[in-house]
């Protein structure tokens, strides 16, 4: 499954409201990145046994862009993760209660397939045996600004080989935890990738989280009926709003309930204008530099000109224009805080 | 007289070939800066003896602007600043040889009326006397976007109290010299001001540039005539291409026949985008600054964001964007040589 969520405030002016980041095709690839978290699955299971899960929004935008997708399912308004991912486990193992099940973001770049692949062929093996189990991503730097996750003994599970329980989850770090955090070797990123089994994750989610996993129960025995929409539309508001991180991942990771596989492949949130520089986010190719460098995109086609700046983000959109550095590209959320108490919502 | 010539290629990608800087309202003030020169001559003589030089792209822009100007000389080709006030200085003197005649930049902002009033008071006094005279702006820092004015022993003029002979002229100097400059009390910024007999100067071309004096001669002697555009059409493409100040002020001022008032007003050449900003250049109203500060204007109305950059300048028009900062405003030239040289002439 595809969560299909999240705006992209920190890729603004590009990434908008109503034209959320997993929308656009930002490293140059043709592509959009949902398109590409499409191919990466697609290439694992049947496109029928892919599932989207969104909000109403962007229901067109993406039944556009993934033709071959069978599965949309439309969040009535945004709940956080838990009752996304939870709708589409609920729906799937109202018919098939032991399928193994992975939770995929819609907006990460992936460089290598056969790793990928090898590492979900891994997290298969350990989920069968009853455990969660998340990639953990092998960092190539001290990064401080994903959240990380910390590995415990090593598992013997067949076909598995690199499995280790999890010990905890760890926030993002500062930069100097982040360095320890590195040099430990047992510290992996968090690409927020799980594979379970549905009647596992139903049930830590029927203890921890029983008003939820009713409400998603619910909505389920009533999806293959006529009243699924009624229910949908009931029901939904009620859910607790709260990201699978903390509703599942941390608790359950306490208890020994979870275990990583290490992902060695080239991975990339692209949360930033950093991140797309590094993903290969391209300057438009008329930009004049005079003692200048960084990323100059101009969306619109026009010419940027850009003198005496050094790794200097620029940005244009027809309606919008971003100027930042490299080494600010997280504060440009602060530009989407600021637009939207001014109640411009029509530049978010 | 006004010559209305210079792109004003600093000022890229506001000031454009095709809608040069003194078309331009900069400072808010509500006048294009050419406008604004009208108004501070007007208020010392007619405007039927205001004579405006500029090349026949913008002939109708300026008629545009300015409705009360009779006087409108057009040049058929660029030619340098000597033709240009040449012209109208040999027509002027066809009929009234012993006119006083004053030039004056139609791109320079000058705050205080009152004082550039009684300058160019004192200039005409000291001209009529066979003086060529030029205003020296009395020196608000050590500048080195400007040439300098040395000026000698003070001159017994009556009604021309401040009046020195000019030593020398020097070129922009570097910031070492400009401190000392600035220091001496004897230096002043050359703001390109002349007052000056028109036979004064018609002699002075006579002997120092005999072929190009004869050419507007002969232009001068058909201009009242049917032959003018033919004459002109003819003759001018045969001129020296020279500035007033090689072909006139320096080698006259060695000669001990040129003078300089000064003039305490407030002076701006809006040369650059850091003179922009000092001359009341102000950002888009609805600019969002986040850690930043400097200068942002969209000309298309469209919302900027800067991070985390100081002393920036962010100039957006429809087809263009320049980023640069203060410290680097003298070299938004380089923008323009290197779109001339990829041939985009669309957006010069």
């Amino acid at each position: 499954m595809i969560p299909a969520g999240g705006a992209g405030t920190r890729l603004w002016p590009l990434s908008r409201a109503s034209r959320p980041k997993f929308l656009l095709d930002l490293d140059g690839s043709g592509r959009s990145l949902i398109q590409q978290t499409w191919d990466r699955l697609v290439d694992l299971i049947p496109p029928e046994r892919i599932h989207v899960v969104t909000g109403a929004a962007h229901a067109d935008a993406i039944r556009a862009q993934l033709p071959d997708l069978t599965n949309l399912l439309v969040e009535p308004s945004p709940r956080d993760s838990m009752p996304a991912i939870g709708l589409a486990a609920a729906i799937i193992g109202a018919t098939d209660p032991d399928a193994i099940i992975g939770s995929f973001a819609a907006d990460h770049v992936i460089d290598d397939q056969v790793s990928f692949a090898e590492a979900i062929g891994q997290a298969v093996a350990v989920a069968a045996t009853g455990l969660i189990t998340t990639i953990g991503i092998t960092p190539v730097g001290p990064s401080t600004a994903f959240g990380y996750i910390e590995s415990g003994e090593h598992l013997t599970i067949d076909d598995a080989g690199s499995a280790r329980a999890v010990s905890r989850f760890v926030e993002k770090p500062d930069a100097a935890t982040a360095a320890t955090y590195v040099a430990s070797g047992v510290h992996s990123w968090n690409g927020g990738m799980f594979v379970t089994r549905t009647d596992v994750l139903l049930g830590h989610l029927a203890r921890l989280q029983p008003r939820l996993h009713d409400g998603l129960a619910a909505i389920a025995t009533a999806w293959a009926t006529d009243d699924r929409q009624q229910v949908l539309d009931e029901v939904w508001p009620t859910l607790t709003k709260i990201a699978i991180d903390h509703a599942i991942a941390e608790p359950v990771s306490l208890e020994g309930g979870m275990a990583v596989v290490p992902g060695a492949f080239d991975w990339n949130d692209v949360g930033d204008y950093a991140a797309l520089q590094d993903v290969g986010g391209v300057s438009s190719s008329d930009t004049v530099w005079v003692d200048a460098d960084g990323l100059a995109i101009a969306d619109d086609g026009t010419t940027i000109a850009v003198v005496g700046l050094r790794d200097v983000v620029v940005v244009r959109t027809s309606d919008a224009l971003l100027v930042t550095t490299r080494a600010h590209a997280q504060q440009v959320k602060d530009v989407v805080s600021q637009l939207k108490d001014r109640g411009r919502a029509d530049v978010v």
